[in-house]
């Protein structure tokens, strides 16, 4: 169905940070259970029911459902106990956790109850189309062209993020299996040649040899040849271990990976990677792929991909050619801010007009405090990278755990197909035997009802999700303000607090220091103590007031990246070589209700007091 | 805690064939709901809601509301039209669907509400701590040695293997490491030995050398090198999709798989895998590893690990050492059924015993019928692989998705973890990051709060999940029984039902065939055309009085192990070359109702009925 979609409120969208929409949610929950139970009972209603009112009332049946309900007491104490109070309105700070759509949580549950496995149609008719719809709907989140581009449900970013590197290693050994194979489609051609041919190109190949299309993927890197040929593997500095296990995994090993430095601001250095490409292009090794980062786990930043498409673009008159992977595991529903009622990438001069007449943002100073023309541009470009990782479980604020990826050519499918006997049986569009195109085999048909629902009650546009994008940076943006310039006067010292760097997205990173201190190390502790007291890490969750996260910003991984930061709190280079990393506060502002001046203001009051309270109570401690 | 078990009664952990237990299934639904709602109430009680009245009967909120609603009634539309009605608790004996347990399902739901993230403690403390539980408690069921194994919920069987493999990999490669960064510890031997190393022996090395482990490891296959040292990837003939997808993926390739002939019964020939270890061996190859599978995909048949693990002892006299991962996804929940009250392996002539004190089987001739010492061995064996898959989602009554993983030896994590600058925050047992010890990343807490709260519902021996597999497994046999010399008249014709084979577990395969037919392309058309008229594909699946999955044994993936049966049903092994593949008809017998005499009797007689006509509307249909 299509449907007319109202102004919409996300304060209906949310169970709500005291559980005020408990009717609501208990309405549609109960009203699926009935549709199910309903449904069982008229499925051919001349059988009788196996579990009679004797059974029920016996012995056994009894003992056996006191001793289930003794376990559910256990299991909702512990959930209780040891669970994160992300809910807030405006307490919690920390990981990339936060409240999910409540239309998500229920469809998940409904959907559970018919229990369909999405690798085969024959399991899971209704669910099937569902994550087939999903998919088409976030190619188009991308601009993706429809009727070319496919995406699917994945596990998590991490496995999604593999098959695009399995997709890029299996795209990259083709032109040699075509040489093997059908050499006369690639006559002429070097290796550096072959192993710099466009997505296209090798795709429009593969398009005219039918016949041969199994042996060619049968002498494709899938064979296990060739693999220590395809070249490098470019990933930004700070490098994601999820990366890193990706390219262990994938076989072509930790040696293929090269880590590109990043900026002052962590976003991936475009200089740096062209003068990496060209370094290695005159040792004659090829670029197997890049990846841009769009929103960084640990700074939310965002790689300016318009730049990376660009020097593709360059390059291509030398010859040189490498596939981009857009790792938008966490950034990637942030796209739909930008489209308008109809899909469209909005003009950049018309997006505050069309963000007043959505009322995405309530202040649109907050809004021209975040938005330049790069992080437009990223957005943009993204529409020209061969794949994109895109996490609904993260930005997509449905229930851990949904991940998923999308292609800009469906035909990059036969890459990595497998063709099982009975995957045809269909013949129809959608995959019979979904797993034989896919990294994964059995997987939830409840995760596709749950995304699907989430996007018919929220289009991926500035209809829908767009305005809940928009709710979470207007929030990460008045909590970065919050932060800048705030002094605390503790036990007659000043403590300041310092925001990393401005938010390219909702995540806000942020170090509490001394005034006067000179000694790195001390800042790291300062700051690894506030964590502490600002975590499960000194008791009870559920009693603290103020809650958030860290990260370690380390040579290893980010070179002098940080260094910049560092000495403008009036550290030296050499305590930033002595001290080898900052210790970072990290929040993620994804609270669906901080966006809003006067929840946020009543909560800012709170939180100051709060986080007054724990520096108190850490100096008093390092007194003792 | 721990629970004094009750004699539990499979009726009251199931919603029921027509929602007989729906009263039960709210009043914990209901239950969790208001727990987590009372939770976030009082969470920082001076805290108003911010969802205020006002907000609540705004029209934007009730539009929303109404949109939402809306979609509610398509999603449950959609559910009810196109999915399976596997909760008959006769009616469906189809693909590898059925009810799933109600203490599962609402502890999903539970857990959901709190979303915590298993890939970070941080994240998700309650539910990180129940996924370490139950990864002990599935090595357990294994009899794997506590305190020395481990093991993970993963997303699904394909991932679990594909990490099995990940590991066997990163294993073998370790000994040609070590050479390289600590060659002292390896004196003396050469390549060949290197690549034959026990498991213990390599991890007792390793273990000598904790600060050169990371040295190591970046010398091992997770550098990309020596790939294609490994040797060969021993798989059964019948070789699933996902073995040949992850020896693409891990970079080994599909060069370096090879198929063992599977016998008539479908299990892998060891004689042939002998004789295929000592064929490689003579040329140098070694053994990267071997699968044995519990419970194939589409016969559900158990290969021999007893005779897989002897041979690996027989050929360790002579140098040679593969690797033994057990693909148990579908029957890896089975080995609770062999477990005693105290989780000990059950003597084989304490069989019956244990199982009439517990009340396994109904009818102990059913069990007879069944139990082989050759199973029994089998399963008692699986304690000898390194690596199992255990899919929770299927024997384990689990909503999808939830596979599992288990190593034998703790120490194995290290050939393929990663520790990001975080990982030792915790100092705990449990990871802080579990995302660098596994595959994957981001992974729903709610999938380790279900398995667990099944688990402590019915614990992985007699007593719980031992009831539940003897009770599959005899409504597999009686399914078994009423196809045995079952005939239909049709239309003057006759036609003959003829399992396939005895079934190792409680899947059982079949087919139709007209009396006197000696076409086997016709019959397998039959048996292609009853499968249409018994799914989906023949339009509604609600109407549908019988309902059966089917597959088809080709000659690429079977070799002549079909020929046998064909033979048996008289056709000619030049018939067999012609077909070239043989069409199935596959029943997974999970229903947790139909073990019961009574109850199957009264299904049998409906669905003899229901297959008759649709065996007449078939004849009808060709006829016309």
């Amino acid at each position: 169905m299509n449907y007319e979609i109202p102004d919409l409120n996300l304060k209906a969208l949310f169970l709500g940070s005291k559980g005020e929409n408990v009717d609501l949610f208990k309405e549609l929950l109960l009203k699926v259970v009935d549709e199910h139970v309903g449904w069982r009972q008229n499925y051919q209603p001349q059988d009788l029911p196996v579990i009679t009112p004797y059974d029920k009332s016996s012995q056994s049946f009894q003992d056996t459902a006191d001793h289930m309900r003794s376990v559910f007491n256990e299991l909702s104490s512990k959930l209780r106990t040891e669970s994160l109070p992300w809910h807030t309105a405006g307490r919690f700070w920390g990981h990339m956790n936060s409240e999910t759509l409540m239309p998500a949580i229920i469809a998940y549950t409904a959907a559970m109850l018919w229990n369909g496995n999405n690798v085969a149609y024959e399991s899971s008719p209704g669910t099937s189309k569902m994550e087939e719809e999903v998919g088409h709907e976030l190619a188009k989140m991308m601009s993706y062209k429809e009727g070319e581009s496919w995406g699917h449900i994945c596990a998590d970013g991490s496995i999604a993020n593999l098959e695009g590197l399995w997709y890029a290693r299996n795209m990259k050994s083709l032109p040699l299996a075509i040489q093997e194979v059908a050499p006369e489609h690639v006559k002429g051609k070097s290796e550096w040649e072959l192993l710099n041919m466009s997505t296209d190109e090798i795709l429009n190949i593969m398009e005219q040899i039918p016949d041969q299309l199994d042996e060619v993927k049968a002498h494709s890197a899938r064979s296990g040849k060739n693999l220590d040929k395809l070249g490098r593997w470019l990933i930004p500095q700070t490098k994601h271990y999820s990366w890193l296990k990706a390219a262990d995994i994938i076989g072509i090993g930790l040696d293929c990976v090269e880590a590109i430095d990043v900026d002052s601001n962590y976003r991936m250095g475009i200089g740096k990677l062209e003068a990496k490409i060209r370094e290695l292009a005159a040792q004659n090794i090829p670029i197997l792929g890049v990846v841009g980062v769009v929103g960084s786990t640990e700074e939310g930043q965002i790689d300016h991909i318009h730049k990376i498409v660009e020097l593709r673009e360059k390059l291509a008159k030398e010859g040189i050619y490498y596939y981009i992977h857009v790792d938008a595991a966490y950034g990637g529903y942030a796209r739909a801010i930008f489209l308008d009622e109809n899909d469209e990438f909005i003009e950049y001069n018309k997006i505050d007009e069309v963000f007043k007449k959505h009322s995405i943002f309530t202040d649109m100073k907050l809004k021209n405090e975040w938005l330049t023309e790069d992080i437009y541009n990223s957005f943009k470009a993204m529409s020209q990278a061969e794949s994109i990782t895109i996490d609904p479980h993260k930005m997509g604020y449905i229930p851990y755990s949904a991940g998923a990826i999308v292609v800009r050519d469906t035909r990059m499918r036969d890459a990595i197909s497998y063709f099982a006997t009975y995957v045809f049986e269909k013949g129809a569009d959608i995959p019979a035997l979904l797993g034989a195109y896919i990294l994964e085999g059995s997987k939830a048909g409840a995760t596709a009802a749950s995304v699907w629902t989430a996007h018919k009650v929220l289009p991926l546009n500035v209809t829908g999700y767009g305005k809940l994008m928009g709710a979470s940076i207007e929030g990460a943006y008045r909590f970065y303000n919050f932060l800048k310039n705030r002094k605390f006067n503790v036990n007659g010292k000043v403590i300041n607090l310092y925001p990393l760097t401005k938010p390219d997205f909702n995540m806000v990173d942020y170090v509490f220091n001394e005034e006067g201190n000179t000694d790195l190390v001390q800042m790291n502790k300062l700051n690894y103590e506030f964590f502490n007291h600002a975590s499960y890490v000194k008791g009870s969750l559920y009693s603290n007031e103020f809650i958030t996260s860290h990260t370690d910003f380390a040579i290893p991984d980010y070179g002098n990246s940080p260094l910049q930061f560092v000495q403008s709190l009036g550290f030296s280079k050499a305590e930033w070589d002595r001290a080898e990393k900052v210790t970072i506060l990290r929040a993620c502002a994804l609270s669906p209700y901080a966006h809003d001046e006067e929840v946020f203001a009543e909560y800012a009051a709170k939180i100051e007091k709060a986080i007054h309270e724990k520096l108190e109570d850490i100096y008093n401690e390092m007194n003792e």
